[in-house]
């Protein structure tokens, strides 16, 4: 069964709600009298499954544990307000481990002025870090909904470097720094999602995989997306790790856990994005173009039908 | 470690909010422009913790998790709005279980008026429900630290049926039924508290045992209580299950899960909060009153060292 496939096997049992309320996109629209809304988004990591205790610190799974939720609130367009934290640990945990725990998470929540406003302490097998973030979006929310034929595709940074990253923690290799703190530590890209919500037809992150996750946005534009994969940036780390040029862009076009944002835009509109976002300090890699039809091909030929990332231990 | 010094531990890596803004009470409160404020709570039940797939059905387990959560807003006197719901599944976690999990939620939502706006699925080793519920507060939130000394101590409804039904569970006995539902589908009292909030100095949820959460009260208001042992509503199934008065009473003074609220009264509006109750078609059991001090005293003696209620797994 495919994740969507469970969630609407889930989802079947409720009642339908309209769009802007309800599930939909990567995050939760909720209407607010007197404001452009807010944005509701919830994830979790847990032991075994997103981390092990041996390749990652207490501290990088409270940043993680928040990052992930914050990156799908950049996927909206929307400024992060605050934040509840569940917390299911297991019988054996101390006092300094929970410590850890939330030092990691609070640095990160300091960054981005997310302000920690109740949780819940349980008993688990695993140790699990659900939360659930808020934010609130902007005059126009980034919608997976708006891709035109014609837009740009472009995402903010260098992909491939956190499935890289994985890898290089499940072999215990030493070194690939900028891999491993991919990996353990993302960096949702807020101020960037900032600048692009003034100018992008449609957007999300990129979780699952680049080819996977923009096929969501042509599925929900009902639009296809040519991929060129000379527009993608290789980092020298991941071209070093994964040997070869075919390694490394397979890393970048289904690795997952990035987090990186992929938006489009439309033409008459990219030099004054680029312009805005060389004044905040920000660069986008330009990787395609939204075509008609409803699949997404790479180099012009049908995408290869692999899925997009799966956690080891989820498959 | 207790529960309260572990969320001590966590939230100690973090900045301080200043209430209304910010962890404490059951559920934390959102301040919202044009509005009295929202009432953010999150909880999870964990398999092999909160419930064991052999005594719950997947529709108790979805019911029990939506629940708990209403019951954290019905302590602030909240009406539920919206929620999310986290899910961690079993690798072996089918279509149709899916569905039936839904399904017990999707009915107490549409019992409460909750919109299931969004939600997240992972792989995890035990079953685990972990939700967020947002509630609209009026205008007087049920707070724990209103109590003055005088107050009149009242409950929503009889104590111990959930740890007793749990027991039930436990010892695979047939029969006590009331006992066994007050366990697995426990009613979220909403209705009552907003008939209890426009009369009560403070309140909460009876979740840990009766003793302990007055406990709370006692201290967020700096002041004592005395229970008297007489007032408590003996339900006949707890008392045939229990076997003699003595262990009949432990379950409702100790036991935890209930999800019954208890709140303070000042005197002179008991009469009008009693007048409110009935119009409503509810009651309210009189089980005690604030004191000067700072202890809970059972019968004027100091109430048992014992703690409340804990998961048997958990502990």
């Amino acid at each position: 069964m495919t994740e969507a496939q469970r969630i609407e096997a889930f989802l079947s049992q409720f009642e339908r709600v309209d769009a802007p309320y309800g599930p939909g996109d990567d995050a939760a629209l909720v209407k607010r009298a007197g404001s452009n809304g807010e944005c509701i988004t919830t994830d979790a990591v847990v032991e075994g499954v997103h981390f092990t205790r041996e390749t990652f610190s207490l501290e990088d799974i409270g940043h993680k544990a928040l990052a992930v939720n914050l990156s799908d609130l950049a996927a909206m367009g929307a400024t992060p307000s605050w934040a509840v934290c569940a917390l299911g640990l297991p019988a054996s945990f101390e006092g300094r481990e929970l410590k850890a725990l939330g030092r990691g998470m609070a640095a990160l929540a300091r960054v981005h002025g997310v302000t920690l406003v109740g949780g819940n302490i349980t008993a688990s097998p695993a140790l699990t870090v659900t939360m659930t973030v808020a934010g609130n979006l902007g005059p126009r929310p980034l919608l997976r909904s708006g891709a035109r034929v014609g837009d740009e595709v472009l995402v903010s940074g260098p992909l491939g470097l956190a499935s890289a990253g994985f890898e290089v923690l499940t072999a215990g290799a030493a070194g690939f720094e900028r891999l491993v703190q991919a990996q353990r530590r993302p960096v949702p890209h807020l101020a960037w999602a900032s600048v692009a919500a003034g100018f992008a037809s449609a957007g999300l992150d990129v979780s699952d995989g680049l080819l996977q996750d923009l096929g969501h946005i042509a599925k929900a534009s009902g639009v296809g997306i040519g991929v060129s994969s000379d527009g993608l940036a290789l980092h020298i780390e991941l071209l070093k790790w994964a040997g070869s040029l075919e390694s490394a862009r397979s890393h970048a076009l289904s690795g997952g856990e990035d987090y990186v944002l992929a938006v489009t835009v439309p033409r008459r509109r990219l030099a004054a994005f680029d312009r805005a976002l060389s004044r905040a300090g920000f660069s986008a890699f330009s990787i395609g173009r939204v075509t008609s039809g409803a699949q997404v091909l790479l180099d012009g030929r049908r995408a290869p039908a692999r899925r997009g990332f799966q956690h080891a231990s989820a498959s």
